[in-house]
């Protein structure tokens, strides 16, 4: 099993998440988003879409989209389950994490910010507001969902982590890299909390990766 | 069961599209976007985010984001199948589903192009601009996955409709309101075709709904 990884990609950092909760570990390759090795062509063979995360296992074609991924996974190697078992959880937990892999995510990645200052010419001011306001419309739904929906429990649903809690904390990662004040999400801060207190989540952060820098700012 | 819709949303148009297949006929609320229903408080209480779809289905509270919606639809209503049973083919499916609703569809929504009008003081051409740009971004990823995977039949995978077929067709949909040329993604238009031979998918369309304009341009 072969991952393509980068330190700093959100979606990537919630495939490794998934990986460490099964116990799986592959080779990784390091594809560096800053010097655009997604755009070269020997990563392009392997996924034509030049994103990340990409998941090589066995001989079949490439393994595209982190929530695709993910659930390949639990498919595959179902213990622990990343998914509840009833329907409606399931609803829940898959809702919560499209908020953040649908929503909110794709407004932040390196291809939309390059367009916002290349093609729009906004300032980095203007991409730092770009993106808050995106990560805070996120947190302001995930929050409400979280508080009143009767689902969530020391994670998002109930007593185990699941996707949508791999999800919530590659959302507050991102929240992080944006400086954005936690304090008005209070149920999505105690559920994080509890996720990065596991050594899965905790070892998958984009800042334990090789390439990191010592602190983001 | 309660479906909150309008006929211009391409995420309800997936949902409409599953429900038409699994013979489900719920209740339509319409929720005029363009009105800003989607603002008003009696919504707002319904789902928090503020967007469309959202499906109420019992007592439970409301289901939301199109990809869960189906999935559950899926579950709670298992025939006809909405994915293929081998993990392989279910993660490619999926994967296609979120080319479209994760990394294209999110970009193009009415809340996007009205911070890009009110914020950032775009015109009109340059909003096209931006949303043909993203459209045939994804169209490139899935053109290019649909013809060299070795997954694709008559439709996205295999010889049946999946969730991977309801969202091309979202994001052909898509691609017609913004007047793009399909001729670059034969494999693409090729399956849509299929797709919109099958009354769950033409019945479900955007242009077919209360509401839509006889011909949108």
């Amino acid at each position: 099993m072969k991952l393509f990884s980068f330190w700093r990609s959100l979606a990537t950092y919630r495939v490794r998440i998934a990986l460490n909760l099964k116990g799986l570990k592959p080779e990784v390759v390091n594809i560096d988003l800053m010097k655009g090795d997604q755009r070269q062509p020997q990563f392009k063979a392997v996924n034509p879409q030049m994103v990340i995360p990409a998941l090589i296992d066995g001989d079949g074609p490439v393994l595209f989209e982190s929530l695709a991924i993910i659930e390949y996974l639990d498919e595959v190697h179902p213990h622990p389950p990343l998914l509840p078992t009833e329907p409606r959880a399931r609803a829940f937990v898959r809702g919560i994490a499209q908020i953040v892999a649908a929503d909110s995510h794709p407004l932040l990645v390196p291809r939309v910010r390059n367009y916002l200052t290349g093609e729009l010419k906004l300032d980095q001011a203007g991409v730092l507001k770009w993106t808050r306001h995106w990560v805070a419309e996120a947190l302001n739904a995930i929050e409400a969902h979280l508080a009143n929906d009767g689902m969530t429990g020391k994670f998002c649903c109930g007593e185990q982590p699941s996707i949508g809690d791999i999800c919530l904390a590659s959302q507050a990662a991102g929240a992080g890299f944006f400086e954005l004040d936690l304090k008005p999400y209070p149920t999505f801060s105690r559920v994080v909390d509890a996720c990065m207190q596991i050594e899965a989540f905790a070892a998958a952060h984009p800042l334990k990766q090789p390439g990191a820098p010592v602190s983001h700012q």
